[in-house]
């Protein structure tokens, strides 16, 4: 399991593999820290889950023949680490990308992302296939539902369309396969057939979906 | 929602309720207490999740007409908060059962028992419905499947059959319909038509579902 950041919707799942489910976390120190410092997170037992600590730009066999290197993306603090002011954007490595590598193929997989910074872009350039952070179409999709308060900006992410969208920022970027990823349930893009997901596919992007697998 | 204790598979569902979703959370104070302390439960932002501290043996209105009285049954505390030799058994509040009453009619359920103590006799008796701790058929069924090491007792769980069984304790008080619920994922009562739900079921048990409703 490689966790790319500390937030709710990143680690609760950690909880299900509670009690004796073997395994290997990779994470930064600094969100390894701040689950170990967690107590419940304490149900995934030491001698079960193996922390392993990673470094952005260290390239690490995660699996026999597959490596996973991580890279700090425009981002945030999670949510419930916040304490008064937050700057949106900082590329301090709390958010972060992940390269998955097996021989010459590459996969750039992004699920959180406030902006296209040219470092981002030198990750994604010539990848095999890039799954994008699509968290919402428009950035002030919750409040028009009435079921938050927060532009997708606030919570570091990236609109699909509009002024500064993901979908301008990376269309002239060379990639195979594009992939929105992370999509919240106020998401039209969801809904086949509609408006907003037939302009999206019609930009060349698939919709990711539960179950979703991706051969390359 | 009522909280009947700390433990990560009765506090993980919290999470998903996140950011901006109104509710009104029931505990006791203790519990109230030790996700006060922890900081991912922040994600339930204190203008949207009112806390409501619950005492033993008090009578609350939880929804216009319906009433939940909660009292301690024996237990102990959440995995996640144990510290060295851990208690099984403590009539302490750490493990609750909730009885929800409409009118005349009556509903106890019992999400974790470690005994069937006089107390929880008592609550039990003439209830039109019992919803009770079914983790686990045997007791050392984790550990014959090879997914676990601990047996269900030092879980704070009764086993449905067997010496000391729920059921037997269960057997001679009146109640209506006997359910049992909190199944956990290794018990064959789970599988239907298998000689351990057909026996449960002769017992006059029936065994909960996802999505199972009760009128009474």
């Amino acid at each position: 399991v490689l966790v790319t950041n500390g937030d709710v919707d990143h680690v609760t799942g950690l909880l299900g593999l509670r009690e004796r489910q073997p395994l290997i976390m990779l994470a930064t120190q600094n969100t390894l820290d701040r689950l170990g410092e967690n107590r419940i997170f304490g149900v995934l037992a030491d001698d079960m889950v193996r922390r392993v600590s990673v470094t952005l730009g260290e390239r690490v066999e995660a699996l026999p023949g597959l490596h996973v290197e991580i890279f700090a993306v425009p981002g945030k603090v999670p949510l419930w680490l916040e304490t008064g002011s937050v700057e949106i954007g900082v590329e301090d490595g709390s958010t972060i990308g992940v390269t998955v590598s097996v021989g010459g193929t590459r996969a750039v997989y992004i699920p959180g992302c406030a902006a296209v910074s040219e470092s981002v872009r030198a990750q994604i350039d010539g990848a095999d296939a890039l799954l994008f952070d699509g968290t919402l179409f428009t950035d002030e999709e919750m409040i028009a539902a009435g079921v938050g308060t927060k532009t997708g900006r606030r919570m570091g992410h990236m609109p699909i369309s509009g002024a500064g969208s993901s979908i301008d920022a990376l269309a002239d970027i060379a990639t195979g396969r594009r992939i929105f990823i992370h999509l919240n349930n106020t998401n039209p893009v969801l809904i086949e057939g509609s408006a907003e997901r037939r302009a999206t596919e019609a930009r060349g992007w698939e919709i990711a979906f539960d179950g979703m697998e991706l051969l390359l």
